[in-house]
């Protein structure tokens, strides 16, 4: 028989059956408009404000304060094409990183095309976020940064909470020389589910979650917009969610991301304490296991559930095929972008060499994976890499590859 | 015991059972991203893949040419502002009607204030749009035309395929002048399910969906987009759909969606068959037993489910009300707009008075609507009205009515 052994949790998670099971209601029973003024219509606007609650204490903040999307990739574009179009400067300023998801990337890349300026900070061998080159790169016109809250790919922590405090004081002398406030946005798509996210003691303006990988639907995400920050919406109609996201609101989907986001706070510290010891466990197994390989990412401050290994002299792919052959489902790194074969922005961001990028192996564990399937992957990873490696053309020497390993000063790239 | 009797099927439908059935497996069995390399990556890719192929076969167009969306509201303002950003004209100049849902007029606003021009095209007292002052407003930097297929108040069906058929030929007029080529656009957000969505037929370049009308799932709507229309993104990222709509894609709400529009089509015929004569039982009920009534858009032309009626001298929000009370959900217009108190600019833009939009009652039917339901009411509206009536201040004279209802020429609006 063959085995399923779901380690890509990063990509999508399944949705959890609690989650189904709570949505049920709202497709066929209670499926009212809660813009209709009777009585179904008003049932379905306390469902949706009962789960803007939900959400808002998780982020403590004022219920007023979330807004409903179409998923993280649009709570991402919100944010960051709203602040930065509603602060009406042309051409407005802002910075991120390098390391992002594509969703901020590629945000950030239309603003560009718009006329905007963009910095991308570089962050460093374990993928922290350079924070001088942050500071430095302000200018009188930024009114926008946003770093992401953990990496999709190599699960590095950024300190949020730090440059969210750091900028608080900068906000307040930018006020006193009558200079725009600059806004705070987290990507916390990958973060959800397994870090605070305390709006307050992260210093955040500005947070995205998304449903899909909390085990919570597709299609539906959060976005917590600070009292006070103004944002232009994308999609314009009969003006739900404040006027930032209008069209019909998807009563099912948001009532399953609150409960989704509900079990994750439940069961967080518990399971978090489960997967990092399942995750500690397989790093040092594989790293002591399979010759020429590299962490990456730093190997504590980073997400419960993520290993990331570069497993040098292969190509990821084969890899991947031979791994789902044996009923393994594994990663080379996003998924949004594994069907092209560029090699990961994120393995380069960290100063890595092409040959180290294209050989990387992401494993994302999640409610389902047990010790057994990382036991099972242990023992066949090591015969698979061995056999790719004899068909292989390519043999890195790895002091060569330590050395190219690019120290700092690293680059600022201004877009 | 209470009745249940929905009659605002305009606003939002219940989703089918087999619909929810058709995407239980969606959500913790086949929970695959389709970007995943992997079998159940794959699996998911599979069945996106089938899904647009079942959408462009109602669409009589190639899979290629439907992208999935998070709703109607989303499909409409990707349409629009993608199609007139894209044209990188300044200004570039759009053509629409007075007559739209919201989802479009606040779209083109949203243009108008990025610099674009705006023509709105009145309708007729029956709400078809006047073709000779949409014709006459073309200009050499008309980029596009978006007009509604059936409108979701009053339910009049406007002429897409006259408009559409005499647009083309303009457009080679235009190629040969050098002048851009005009795209075209119509929101069926209300018309799918009740009308053939053929592309080829209709001769539109863009055709906007939307699951939670056509009793699929809220959350997911598609978009028609001809092969050479250009269109830029609203939400960029991992280059989801073509890299017109990034984001993990909602495979559940996309099967969900593909399944409720193949059960519509299948059902189609018969049950507008059934719905007409259910609809014009109750227009000839009401109008004829409760005085000074007027019937909104077209007697014929109109949606198989559509019942607007204007009822003199009451509050439409106060009927609403008490039709609640026994159990009878219906409208007053768009639900997008019921919470504010404006008259609705739909029953303005037919050139009815003020009095006569306060008090209008929409009455959409549906697959759970029965005789019984609308004898039912048409047993207990008169009373209502009369009581009503009875505590109004408000009486209007309808000779001085039907001669304030203004007649041609309508103007146009330039935003």
């Amino acid at each position: 028989m063959t085995k399923h052994i779901y380690l890509d949790h990063a990509a999508t998670t399944p949705t959890d059956p609690r989650v189904v099971k709570a949505m049920a209601p709202y497709w066929t029973k209670n499926f009212g408009n809660p813009s209709s003024l009777y009585y179904i219509g008003q049932r379905a606007k306390n469902t949706l404000d009962n789960s803007r609650i939900a959400v808002a204490k998780i982020f403590n903040s004022q219920p007023e304060e979330v807004i409903f999307t179409g998923g993280g990739t649009e709570s991402i574009n919100l944010a960051i094409k709203g602040a930065v179009i509603a602060s009406r400067l042309t051409p407005a300023h802002l910075i991120t990183s390098n390391f992002e998801h594509h969703a901020v990337l590629n945000a950030v890349q239309a603003l560009k095309n718009q006329g905007h300026e963009v910095s991308l900070i570089p962050v460093d061998a374990d993928g922290f976020i350079i924070q001088d080159k942050l500071w430095s790169e302000i200018q009188d016109n930024t009114v926008l940064i946003s770093i992401m809250m953990a990496n999709n790919e190599v699960g590095t922590i950024e300190p949020i909470q730090e440059i969210g405090a750091h900028l608080e004081k900068l906000n307040k002398e930018r006020k006193a020389k009558n200079l725009p406030h600059i806004f705070f946005h987290t990507d916390a798509c990958q973060a959800a589910g397994a870090l605070e996210l305390n709006v307050e003691k992260l210093h955040v303006d500005l947070l995205s979650i998304n449903g899909s990988k909390i085990y919570g639907p597709k299609g539906v995400g959060a976005l917590y917009i600070r009292r006070g920050t103004a944002l232009k919406a994308l999609v314009d109609g009969g003006g739900q969610e404040k006027n930032l996201r209008s069209g019909t609101e998807n009563i099912p989907g948001i009532v399953g991301l609150a409960t989704a986001l509900n079990i994750a706070e439940q069961n967080r510290e518990k399971e978090n304490k489960r997967l990092i010891s399942l995750r500690d466990w397989t790093i040092k197994k594989l790293l002591t296991t399979i010759p020429k390989t590299l962490l990456n990412g730093h190997p504590t401050q980073r997400l419960p559930n993520n290993i990331n290994i570069s497993i040098l002299d292969i190509e990821g792919e084969a890899m991947l095929l031979y791994l789902d052959e044996i009923g393994i489902q594994a990663s080379t790194g996003s998924a949004c972008t594994a069907q092209d074969l560029e090699p990961s922005h994120v393995i380069r961001a960290l100063g890595r060499p092409y040959e180290a990028a294209h050989g990387s192996l992401r494993l994302t564990l999640g409610h389902s994976t047990q010790k057994e399937d990382l036991v099972f992957l242990s023992k066949k990873l090591p015969g698979i890499v061995k056999y790719l490696r004899q068909v292989s053309p390519i043999n890195v020497d790895m002091n060569t590859l330590h050395s190219s390993i690019k120290k700092y000063p690293r680059e600022i790239i201004k877009l």
